[in-house]
């Protein structure tokens, strides 16, 4: 495995590869791996001939009171993992070697920008869509992989992919979790070993919820309902959000079909965790 | 030559001669041709083994008050004017094929966007790279040719394409004027032949303070206020702005220097003209 800072480095180094007919998988993350990330990794190692991972904690992204600073990382931890999971190069560019310039330009993604985590976070997903239009043009990839525990992020990049014509395949991948059920999340580690514990509480709601579902409840409202009573059973978890929507749009639905995506965001602690169902699919169980 | 409209039949056409090799120039325009589009074609021609030019009249940079429905098309000129300027491929996408899709993505590029020609057209800058950042995904283009008439709109783009890492060198070429130095465009159309024979004063205003700053000249006011008063010499002009700023920032200035650029807006009739030249070099004699 290669280690890459520096971009011009990285997008003349994949030339050759392309030239040679290589398909090329991209696997952009913030760094402190976790099973989710190496999902990613595994799964572009399979469908691709060179993969790249990228680290890089997007300052874009983050609002003046959130937690850039204190974001975890291990860039020796992630280094083993990464050549472990199959990465052929990984690129951990400095801020610097990113934006040697002050950046102007940014991308947004109306609509779905600006609900869910966008009526908290209204300039996070800006700074995602920039940093990842910049990263797809720097490694030109074929397949790009995401986490669905971000759904609303898939969602705005497929988008953006789609609107600006990219030619790279957006591939979603499946929420992997502890075995409690809580999804996995750089942030997990923010929360105090009791609140860790009462987390859980997140997944069974959503269990819960998917549990009518599959007795032949379809109206939204009963099942929101019926998951903010089960998140409010502990007083250590306060909710941001609990959604009922058409997963693509990203729009509310009154019926539950088989687009129907259920989206949560509670804060336990210090901690934002967010996570979200397909209400007709439940939890995975990857 | 060949004509397409579909993107993804450019964009699978393109690879194979991507694979072979082969340089790509982009020529992007919004038809009803001229000397001035032809001289990027000529450029991209001599510099690339492959130019695709583009006619698209752009919906996203127009506003509701604006020319869309009535900018001059002549798609048959075009052609034939493409072809003998030497275009390998003519991309002549319609609306729909270019966005299948409601469009909710858009690239903004700050600061520079605002001033300016972005005081009186607010979104027309975004409308502009939300497009030109399209084409770029669509072709793939080593090299993009764009004309210095549109002074702005060219230090966006290449803004825009240092802050997302495109890997396009951007080209402007010298403006062409007729020979009374009106900078051609496609706009001159709209002018009745007594506001074209006025509309001359707009070069001639800006060779006349070029004269000033021969002379030893530096003092931007003065300058401005030079060039004011020439435009004011005819009724059928009205100044939109006079501007003397640094060619790359777009700042004003107070004193001229090897950088700064003299930006003037004026409408004569219906029609929106622009011009512009470097202060220490003038008027161009191409």
């Amino acid at each position: 495995m290669e280690l890459i800072t520096d971009p011009a480095e990285l997008q003349n180094s994949l030339d050759q590869m392309r030239a040679d007919g290589k398909s090329i998988g991209l696997v952009p993350t913030m760094g402190f791996l976790h099973r989710g990330h190496l999902s990613l990794i595994k799964r572009a190692v399979a469908e691709n001939d060179v993969v790249i991972t990228t680290i890089f904690v997007n300052p874009l992204q983050f609002a003046a009171n959130e937690d850039l600073s204190t974001y975890p990382r291990d860039i020796e931890k992630d280094s083993s993992l990464c050549l472990e999971a199959g990465t052929t190069k990984l690129f951990t560019p400095a801020n610097e070697e990113m934006f040697c310039d002050t950046v102007l330009t940014s991308i947004s993604v109306t609509v779905l920008s600006s609900v869910l985590e966008g009526i908290t976070r209204p300039t996070h997903f800006s700074g995602v869509a920039t940093v990842v239009s910049k990263l797809f043009n720097i490694v030109g990839p074929c397949r790009s992989y995401f986490g669905e525990k971000d759904w609303q992020q898939l969602q705005i990049i497929k988008k953006m992919v789609t609107d600006l014509s990219y030619r790279v395949e957006v591939i979603g991948c499946p929420i992997i979790r502890d075995d409690d059920g809580l999804a996995l999340s750089s942030r997990n580690v923010y929360l105090s070993d009791d609140e860790r514990e009462v987390a859980a509480i997140i997944p069974q709601a959503l269990h819960y919820a998917h549990g009518k579902v599959k007795s032949g409840e379809r109206q939204s409202q009963l099942l929101k309902d019926s998951i903010i009573e089960q998140l409010q059973k502990s007083s250590l978890v306060s909710i941001d959000y609990v959604e009922v929507v058409n997963g693509d749009s990203l729009e509310p639905v009154t019926t539950v079909d088989a687009q129907t995506r259920i989206l949560v965001a509670v804060r336990v602690g210090s901690a934002r965790l967010i996570d979200n169902i397909n209400a007709l699919v439940g939890i995975n169980t990857a």
